[in-house]
């Protein structure tokens, strides 16, 4: 029954990855969408990274790791190793096999390939048949500001391991930018909208930023759930909650809700956290389930509880 | 003796690294200078790989294998499998940590360093004493004129496995490329000039058609001493002979001392050719070692030969 629904996800990193494996389970391949945020991209060692589009890439090729993580499952570091050696920087580690996807993405980007191609390229090469959007084929780039400075994101989060204190987040090119080729119609055409339990500021910020990606979300708020990222007023991953508290939020569902308020109509919430937050700011907020994911089976069965939300109501 | 002797050596790749090692044993890191063919270098995967620089490099650090081949000894090859999957061409086998270093060279040339520059880096980080030069900075390109029309010469040689027959090399970018920084110092403040037993169709050649290059390798003509790559009409390793049949010249060491008589007033030819070939085009020809080098002593062996040919006469 779910599996002919339109779903469309819009995803960071390793939790909407999680996301994207339980819905994989449910929903036929050509009826999953999942944009994706390009934020976050940078250039390694003159590579090109996305290292969002990789980790749902190499999720849904049944290639990444379950645990927190990025990169590919038991990959090899010989390449970094000799990287370091020759003096290249080496705090992002590049796996070997991860490495070709960078390689080729950028030969096939210098070739003028645009990003949405391209990932679908690599996509198809890894057998993953579900369809995976980047945003945008332009660059946008979220930039820290920080105690320190303004940071790119990456430098913020990997290479200071996100201990400069969070003042804001810009997201650079914004303006300029578009949605990817099929964003929009990925949107406007699902039956259902969901928001990955990923960063709602530097994760789904971003993509909410373009334009036209976000008078398309705003337009589908009805039919859009997004899913809480904190648990027990913290982050499963990432430094969400200092995030917050560096731009005056609290670091609660409260806040995620008011993030989201005019893009989603209901949010989930973890199951235990029901009890205090039956609504907020006048939203649905649905709290059945585990939003953790712990496992492939825990990710089914949120995704469950997504389809089941988003589903129109029986007749009769 | 020998070790404060300033050497300067013109190479390829395989025999000219066997040669380099030898040397090595032989004369201060500081006195020994080798000049490189750039011709061969080419981008594979959006990367600037230098084969010969490589070759060189690698060998001068240790990591190179004796036998022939590119590369570095016992690498891996991870990233270049994933590349396949990914639908990258791979027939040239770039090994995980010879990747490293065309990924830091192809960031560096990015970020505008000169290639001289580049490869300076490169040795000093993998602890290279002797200064390897490459011919120029500029692109210069060697491309085969084969019965299947122009083919870069990597395609020729890899891809192809230079069965294509040969009609003509021609050197593109040659009357534009000036010589690197220090190259004609080399020469020019040489003692000896030594024009390793390198292909002097495709390796020696793209330097020579170098015009600055060239000249100063004419005044030097008195102090260079050229191996030949020839041993009983055969090449030890790669498409010599067939190259030289193909511009209508014959596999011997006659052929040899016409492409180099204006650069170099002495060659040395294999041991068991002595008999038949006293002197060739009014030549001094010196055949009394071992130009095979199968393994470092004979390297050695045959650095020492050159460099006793090179020494002024003793006083009295």
């Amino acid at each position: 029954m779910h599996r002919s629904r339109k779903v469309t996800l819009l995803a960071g990193g390793v939790g909407a990855a999680r996301l994207a494996r339980g819905l994989a389970r449910l929903v036929k391949p050509e009826n999953l969408t999942i944009v994706v945020n390009t934020g976050d991209d940078e250039r390694f060692h003159g590579l090109h990274v996305s290292p969002d589009l990789d980790t749902i890439m190499y999720s849904l090729a049944g290639l990444a790791p379950w645990s927190p993580g990025w990169g590919i499952k038991d990959d090899t570091f010989t390449a970094k190793h000799a990287l370091e050696r020759l003096g290249a920087e080496s705090w992002f580690a590049l796996g070997d096999r991860d490495l070709a996807t960078h390689i080729r993405r950028t030969q096939r980007l210098s070739e003028g390939a645009p990003l949405s191609r391209v990932t679908a390229e690599l996509c198809a090469a890894l057998g993953v048949r579900q369809r995976i959007l980047p945003m945008s084929d332009d660059a946008v780039r979220t930039v820290m500001r920080t105690s320190v400075g303004a940071l790119p994101f990456q430098d913020y989060l990997v290479k200071r391991r996100a201990r400069p204190r969070v003042q804001g987040v810009s997201i650079r090119g914004a303006s300029k930018a578009g949605p990817a080729p099929g964003v929009l119609r990925a949107i406007r055409g699902a039956d259902t909208v969901i928001i990955a339990p990923s960063n709602p500021l530097v994760s789904i910020g971003p993509m909410l930023s373009v334009k036209h990606l976000r008078v398309a979300m705003q337009k589908a708020r009805a039919k859009t759930v997004a899913v809480s990222p904190i648990i027990n007023g913290r982050a499963v991953k990432g430094p969400l909650v200092s995030m917050l508290r560096g731009i005056g939020k609290k670091a609660d569902n409260a806040s995620i809700a008011s993030l989201y308020a005019r893009v989603a109509s209901t949010l989930v919430v973890a199951l235990h956290e029901a009890p205090v937050e039956k609504s907020l700011r006048g939203w649905p907020v649905f709290a059945e389930t585990d939003t953790l994911m712990s496992d492939e089976l825990g990710a089914e069965r949120l995704a469950r509880t997504l389809l089941e939300l988003g589903e129109p109501p029986a007749c009769g």
